[in-house]
C-alpha cells in the first residue's frame, strides 16, 4: 500500500491528503434539509447528510489526489449511525481508487491492539469465517504505550500489505505538554521518530517503509530534523491550511525526490465554500470549490517545492 | 459521578471494576452455538454471542460490584454490530445502576477531541435535537497530545457531571519505552501525573477529582510513588490477574481511608469458568465462575488492604 500511495503521489502530482472530517456547521443547508426530510433530525439524518456531502466532494477531487483521510472521531460522534457512514466513505472511496487513511489515533496493548488492528485493517475471524471491519488502507496510532501498541498493528499490516503513520511531532498548540520534554537533552519526540525507524526499518516497500510519521506542519523546524531522523519514513504533515501551517513550511518535510511527506488539508479543502476566497462558487456549487481548493493547494506545494 | 463511585465501592466493599472485554475464545459453546444459528457465522452473530454473554454475567455479578470497565477494541473489532453490542452493553449495566467506564483510549485535539467526548459522555446535537451517542460515564483518555486533547473532554465532563481516567503508567512490559524515560531527573509518568493533578484540581467531587489516572498493577513501586503525586485523583488500575499482578501489590494504590483506586480484572472474572480453578463449576454456569471470581478477588483486595 506504500508503494501504491508513492505511484499515485507521482501521477497525481499531488502529495495531498484530503481530510474528510465533516462538522455539520460545513455541510450546505440543502443537503442538511434533504437528509433531514428522509431520517428528521436524527442520528440517522445527521449520517446521512455526511454521506452526501461527502460522496459529492469524492466525485469532484478523486481524480486529482492520491488519497483521503477520514477522522473517525467525525463520525463517531453521531453514534452507530455515524459509524455507518464512516465505513460507506471509506467502501465509497476505495472505489474511486483512492487509498484511504483511518485516522483512528488506537492505541493499546496486547489482545486489545490486536482486536483495533483486526478491526480497522485486518478481518476477524468468526468461527470458520473472517471480515474485514473498517478496512482502511492505513491507520494513524499513539505510542505512548510502547511497542506492545504498535506490533499487532504491524503483523496485520504486513498480513495485508498495509500501513501506520505513528503521532510523533502533532500540530496542536499543547504537543510541546509532553513530546517537547528533554530527554538525555533530545526532545521526546525524537525519540519516538528513533522507535518508528527501527519499527519500520524491516518492513519496507519499494523506496519507503510502510510505517510512517505523523509531524504536524506547524513545526516546520523540528520537522526539518525529523525528515533527516526518518529518511524512509513517510510523513503524513497535518496542520497545513486552517491551523496555520503555509506551503512555504512544507519544504523540510520532502525529502530531495520530492518525495517523502503527504500533507493533509480538512477544512480547507471540504469547507472551502465557505472560505471568502471560494464564495462565489455559491453554496449550491460546494464540491467545485472542494475541487478548486485541491488545485490550489497542489499549486502552493509546487511552488513551495520549486 | 466519582461521588456515585466512591458511594459504591463503600456499598460493596469492592475496590473492583470488571472489565467486560469479551473475546470469542472466551465465550462458551453453546452461546456461540445459539447465535450462529440466529445469524449465521457472521459479524452479527458474533455481536450477539458477546451481548449474550455480557448479559448473563452482569445478571450474576451486578449486586457486588461498583463499576465495568467495556474495551471498545473487542467491540470495534467486529465493526457495526460489534459497536452495536458495546451500546447494548453499556445501558444494560446503566440499568444495573452499575458505573461504566469506557475504555476507550481516545487522544485527538480541537474539535476532533469535541467530537469524541461529546460521541463517548455527552449528547451531538442534530438541528434543533440532541442526542447521546455511546453515553458511557467515564472515559480512559491518551495524553501524549497534550491539555488540547483533555480539555474538550473536561468541559463535557463537567456539563454532565462525568469523569475521566488519564494514561499515566500502563501496565504493559513495553510502557518503559517512553514513559519511563527521564525528564530533568523523573520519569514522563510522573511529569503525566502533574498535569493530572492540574487538570483535576478545579474539578473535584467531595473527596476526590473527577478527573484520575490509569496506572498498571504490574509497577507496584512507581505506584507508591504516584499514589503520594496524586492524593486526590483515583487510580484505575489494569493488570491484577492475567497481567500478574497480586493483591498484595495494590496496597500501595490505595488511600489510608482505603480508597482512592479501583482494581481491574477482566478475564480473570469473565473467563473464570476456563481457570483451573473454577473449572468444576463447569462451562455451562459460566457466570456463576465469574461471580465467584468477583467474590474471590473481593477477599485477595480485602486482606491486602489489611
Amino acid at each position: 500500500m506504500i508503494n501504491k500511495l508513492v505511484e499515485k503521489i507521482k501521477k497525481t502530482e499531488a502529495p495531498i491528503v484530503v481530510g474528510l472530517d465533516p462538522m455539520m456547521k460545513f455541510i450546505p443547508e440543502h443537503i442538511q434539509k434533504a437528509a433531514f426530510a428522509e431520517f428528521g433530525e436524527t442520528l440517522e439524518g445527521a449520517a446521512e447528510a455526511i454521506w452526501q456531502y461527502n460522496k459529492a466532494i469524492v466525485d469532484h477531487i478523486y481524480d486529482l489526489i492520491p488519497c483521503v483521510k477520514p477522522q473517525i472521531a467525525m463520525y463517531e460522534q453521531f453514534g452507530i449511525p455515524g459509524l455507518i457512514a464512516y465505513k460507506k466513505t471509506i467502501e465509497y472511496c476505495k472505489s474511486k481508487d483512492l487509498v484511504v487513511i483511518g485516522d483512528i489515533k488506537r492505541g493499546d496493548i496486547g489482545s486489545t491492539s490486536e482486536a483495533y488492528a483486526v478491526g480497522h485493517l485486518g478481518k476477524v475471524q468468526v468461527g470458520s469465517n473472517s471480515f474485514y471491519g473498517f478496512d482502511e488502507d492505513f491507520a494513524t496510532l499513539a505510542p505512548y504505550m510502547g511497542a506492545d501498541s504498535i506490533n499487532p498493528f504491524k503483523k496485520v499490516c504486513q498480513e495485508e500489505k498495509k500501513g501506520l503513520f505513528i503521532l510523533v511531532k502533532t500540530s496542536n498548540p499543547s504537543s510541546g505538554d509532553f513530546q517537547d520534554r528533554l530527554i538525555e537533552g533530545r526532545p521526546l519526540y525524537e525519540w519516538v521518530a528513533k522507535k518508528v525507524v527501527e519499527w519500520g526499518s524491516d518492513f519496507m516497500g519499494d523506496s519507503y517503509s510502510y510505517i510512517g510519521a505523523v509531524v504536524g506542519a506547524t513545526y516546520p523546524e523540528m520537522g526539518k530534523v525529523l525528515r533527516e531522523l526518518m529518511p524512509k519514513s513517510f510523513i503524513l504533515v497535518p496542520g497545513y491550511g486552517a491551523q496555520g501551517g503555509k506551503g512555504a513550511d512544507l519544504v523540510h518535510f520532502f525529502n530531495k525526490d520530492g518525495l517523502g511527506a503527504i500533507v493533509n488539508s480538512s477544512r480547507g479543502i471540504i469547507a472551502a465554500h465557505q472560505q471568502e476566497q471560494y464564495k462565489a462558487i455559491g453554496e449550491a456549487n460546494f464540491a467545485e470549490a472542494s475541487r478548486q481548493a485541491v488545485i490550489d493547494m497542489r499549486e502552493d506545494i509546487k511552488q513551495a517545492l520549486g
